[in-house]
């Protein structure tokens, strides 16, 4: 699926002039960025009076009438059913935070090349100047008849809810945050493959969450669907309970839904006997709590570059260790999701991304590596050949038996 | 500075489903859109884990704190300042009109892809579903983080006018209507190598326009700034002159700087004695009043697919004949402007393309074929090779002059 590697621009002029900017030569993330890391392509050739008549006037105007006149034909005869906006405010961006449009545009990027090399899916990023949300809400639905689908990142909790939600609901294209639900769908799929292999079904698994943002409601709201026994989310100030008077309107919806224990107290107090440790926070928990975990524990220690709790630590309690990192096994990286996601709604012109769709992508997803599951292999390699095709099947599939696909 | 052409898609299932589809095996327009004509090609390599690292986390927050703190950045380390938005409402497309967002997709694509092959210029097409001024306006604003200019295209007059000047006050890029200023630089391009074949200088010249749309309005500018003698606008009802109580804004202004002659009437008393008749109207002008034309007169007869007056009469009595059509020698493409103007505005960091940006377009054009001039040859064709490396060069110096270059 991958295309060609060229970057026309990397010994062109484009430095030029930048007086004080980071010496390439000595920083090869910035040397690797100059010029961008995409490009456009022509898919049709344009090297005479012919091509051109057919790919431009006179003869575009033909396909131009027949989606006035069936409008669903804007599927066939244009990149629309095939390319995704990634659309961000800038304000939640890694671990940076509030960086603003500009400074987000090289994630936007990295995440533009990812969803086609890995799911063969065109992304444009669209970074938005503003970070109200009804205007941003607004500028998508204007912008949406150029698109397929809508991947939303990087935008900070608790606006992420409300504008997924409210864009959904305004249009017939996937529109799909990816920081909650490909996260969510990567943590699951790890964690299906952990109880396999300690032989233990879902629904005797307590999980803790620690992180009650975009990533942690949504994993929370993905393991009660796939049958996790309960579940416990946690904020700074602890756990999210129905007794708290603190809460916003995501985390009192969270605490309906999860805690059915009735835990109150801490982080600490939620581990005491916990059978599954899920770290999207990006702080730190002490040996001590890790060490009142459940026997065969499982923790997945997912903040970027600090995981909550070291593996070294972690390894000394849990069975199966996860983290965000590279570097070390069984990573929880998006990217084994969002692709063949989006891939999968697109290929049937799904009008959303449903959870039995979700669902659907962790159980593909997970299957993939079923039959070679080891400690430090509960989840595939980003780099796994099998991921994306498996998850745009199963989406597709999934999309079909819940009635949201056009063809 | 083509790309490889590629279709992953035209033989995929794309199409299937689509059951009362055009047959495409009968329509090679219908075939060669299948899937659109354009795709997303990554220009770095994301092979493995270390490609991984750098293109996207953990090395990519370098480059995104590196722009947050320096926000020109953004322009040597994202694709930012090679790309353009060809944006549209899809009300003024081609011959068609207002067909919608949708619809106009297809044109929409086929300039992206001009923009490519012919200025190396990276273009996506957002089609919005809105027509709206003010929306429009506050929609472009918004997503302008992610562009390094907007091009507006097949947006109707007269509010193409009001929505370019207010988003080039707005905006710190290059925003430029095509159907206005692209025309009217190969229009000028084109009259002064007729004139410099027929040995007249342009002050010398009364030019008459037919249309007082958004090409009209543009071409009478650029004319009058260029120093052709007088112009005469027309619309549906006869000359625009001052002594007019119907007109629009628009149009009061154009009565303003054109018609030192004061001359009052019917298109066909405009063409009295006139040396240049420019077609950007669409309807069609009586043979008897192109007899009445000053000798050695030049006929621009630009509408599409019809020209208001046949090259087989207009030879009858002009010494150069030009259309739109790529059937007849002189056609005014505006393929032969746009893809350098961006390039060289962009290149330059330009923060708006001005007057003295499209007069240098149009000189440098002329002059690409001024030492093989013709009557048949008064314009490159837009196969020339030697047309954007020039254009882009003439625009990029002007910048500079100008004071509007930022490197």
């Amino acid at each position: 699926m991958a295309a060609e590697i060229v970057n026309p621009r990397s010994d062109s002029t484009t430095g030029a002039g930048a007086g004080s900017a980071p010496d390439d030569a000595f920083d090869p993330a910035f040397a690797l960025h100059r010029g961008g890391k995409m490009a456009i392509q022509a898919t049709v050739p344009v090297r005479n009076k012919d091509d051109l008549s057919l790919a431009y006037t006179p003869g575009v105007a033909k396909v131009c009438s027949a989606i006035a006149e069936q409008p669903e034909l804007v599927d066939d005869y244009t990149w629309k059913s095939n390319v995704v906006a990634v659309v961000t405010d800038g304000t939640a961006v890694l671990g940076l935070g509030d960086i603003g449009p500009e400074a987000s545009l090289p994630v936007m990027e990295g995440k533009a090349i990812l969803f086609k090399q890995f799911g063969g899916v065109d992304a444009v990023p669209i970074a938005l100047g503003t970070t109200d949300t009804d205007e941003i809400i607004e500028t998508v639905v204007r912008m949406a008849p150029s698109f397929g689908g809508i991947n939303l990142e990087d935008i900070s909790a608790p606006r992420c809810f409300e504008i997924e939600r409210r864009l959904q609901e305004r249009l017939d294209i996937p529109v799909f945050h990816d920081d909650q639900h490909g996260t969510a769908v990567v943590t699951l799929a790890a964690l299906r493959n952990a109880a396999k292999l300690t032989d233990r079904a879902l629904g005797q698994l307590r999980a803790v969450i620690s992180g009650a943002g975009a990533a942690g409601v949504a994993i929370a709201k993905i393991l009660i669907e796939a049958g996790i026994g309960d579940v416990a989310v946690c904020d700074r100030k602890g756990i999210v309970s129905a007794d708290r008077s603190d809460l916003t309107d995501v985390k009192r919806e969270v605490a309906g839904f999860t805690n059915k224990g009735g835990l109150t107290g801490s982080l600490e107090d939620a581990l005491d006997g916990a059978d599954v440790f899920i770290g999207v926070s990006g702080g730190t928990v002490a040996e001590a709590a890790v060490a009142k975990m459940a026997k065969e524990s499982m923790i997945f220690a997912m903040a970027n570059p600090t995981p909550e709790i070291h593996p070294d630590i972690a390894h000394r309690y849990a069975a199966v260790v996860a983290t965000g990192r590279s570097d070390y096994p069984n990573q929880i990286n998006n990217v084994l999701a969002f692709p063949g996601i989006f891939a999968g709604a697109m290929q049937v012109r799904a009008s959303q991304i449903t959870e039995g769709m979700k669902l659907a992508a962790a159980e593909a997803l997970a299957a993939v590596v079923a039959d070679e599951l080891s400690a430090d292999r509960v989840i595939p390699s980003p780099f796994d050949e099998r991921v994306a095709p498996a998850v745009t099947a199963a989406v597709a599939a999934a999309a079909r038996a819940e009635g949201v696909a056009r063809r």
